[in-house]
């Protein structure tokens, strides 16, 4: 299970205050690579970083973000914009003897695959695909399971392993449609039956916007979509929980032999108090 | 999704005291009323009843349980015995006007299954149907599968209704073979495949015994089992984090409608601290 840690992203707000947006304004160079460590230390492989809020200053901050995060933590980073300019600048400094870079995200928008494509081939990033186009995210799964598997092979026709293909198939939130995690769990089990070798991640989060008790659902939803064939997730790693939940769920999925992982983290206390 | 209370059976220790099985012993009525009240106010739709330890005084055990429970506690019960002299003795005094009795369990082996299918067919009973016969438990999913087929028509044959059936498709735990879990994952989608109406159970606890963090990997295979298609639980209705994991699954599941049930137990504040 490939985790991305989700917490640097300038739009989330701590108590009411868009605290990682005036760190990221501020270049508080100390907050931001404690965010990145503590993550990493709660065993995320990738650190996301999104400071989209920024509009003009995005692209810039996105690539002091990068400097700033290598110099003093270990771990692999993941780009998060929609500007090929942003993503430029910070593919451009970025250490890859860390790990390969990650971008988050191309879609089949034209104008925005024809852009990063690019960027994704030069640096050999992997890339998270989300299931959308032109027409937007479709409620309907068969028609997002179309637009994902056109998306898998344009990429894999430009290039791209597909073994650095993250697909999201992307979800609208429960409360908005008692069918929509259905349709989620469907169209993951169905991509992975089509293209067995790609990657599946998601931000489960989003299945539970505007509901109450959000932690909850939002586990489930991780343990489902894994059921489903889902290998990767876009989360908050700080979670002890949704991390337990993820071990737990690979133990018993067969993907930890001999649960020797979860053993380990069990005697190393990660579980403790839960 | 039927939730089977667990607590009541006489095998279970509590700080290494055999507490329930004295308590039985002891007629303490309202040490067992206390059990099967809590478990009811938790969720329970199914209060199980195992004193399976008092050997030749299980018969009279379980009717007792039975006459001192229903006098005091809403709720339906679940008979919990291999004997079918115990099951007789307490289906024989249980107050149908409170729902259909439940009998765990029935299996594939001749001469219970002999003994236990008048019982039912009389009780007009529920019945656990274990994917088991003369060979024991097969580690191999299809011939499991092949089992649980087999007593399922068997069951239908001789006229128990097939929504009176409850598989239990058995686990070995996942510490003594990596693959137990997918293959009881596996189990639980070939069941509900094959007989669509057929309602799956399991005491999901099993599959981590002799495991460290055990309430984890139970949460995990619950999950798991949830979204392959299982419909019923025995388990401690007490383990709020796993009541409420339950609930959450079966709104991304499609299952609660307008996620009505959910947003009504978090407004009651089951949820507070998880």
């Amino acid at each position: 299970m490939l985790i991305i840690g989700e917490r640097i992203n300038t739009s989330r707000k701590i108590n009411k205050e868009l605290v990682i947006e005036n760190a990221v304004r501020n270049r508080d160079a100390d907050y931001v690579v404690k965010l990145a460590s503590d993550q990493v230390d709660a065993g995320a492989h990738y650190v996301d970083l999104n400071c989209g809020t920024l509009h003009e200053g995005e692209a810039h901050s996105l690539q002091w973000l990068t400097e700033t995060i290598q110099a003093r933590v270990p771990g692999a980073l993941c780009f998060d914009s929609p500007s090929a300019e942003a993503l430029a600048m910070a593919l451009e400094v970025y250490d890859t003897g860390r790990g390969q870079p990650m971008i988050n995200s191309i879609t089949a928008e034209t104008e925005r695959f024809d852009q990063i494509l690019p960027l994704a081939l030069k640096h050999k990033a992997k890339v998270i695909a989300l299931a959308m186009d032109e027409a937007g995210i479709q409620p309907d799964g068969q028609k997002r399971y179309e637009v994902a598997l056109a998306l898998i092979r344009r990429l894999t026709d430009a290039g791209v392993p597909i073994d650095d293909i993250y697909v999201d198939p992307l979800t609208f939130p429960i409360g908005t449609g008692s069918d929509f995690g259905v349709v989620m769990l469907d169209v993951v089990r169905r991509i992975k039956d089509s293209f067995p070798d790609v990657h599946v991640t998601a931000g489960v989060s989003n299945v539970s916007h505007g509901m109450p008790a959000r932690k909850i659902l939002n586990e489930a939803m991780l343990v489902l979509a894994m059921g489903a064939g889902m290998d990767s997730a876009i989360i908050d790693p700080m979670d002890r929980h949704l991390m337990a939940l993820i071990a737990a769920s690979e133990s018993i999925l067969g993907l930890d032999e001999f649960s020797m992982n979860y053993i380990a983290l069990a005697r190393a206390g990660k579980f403790e108090g839960l």
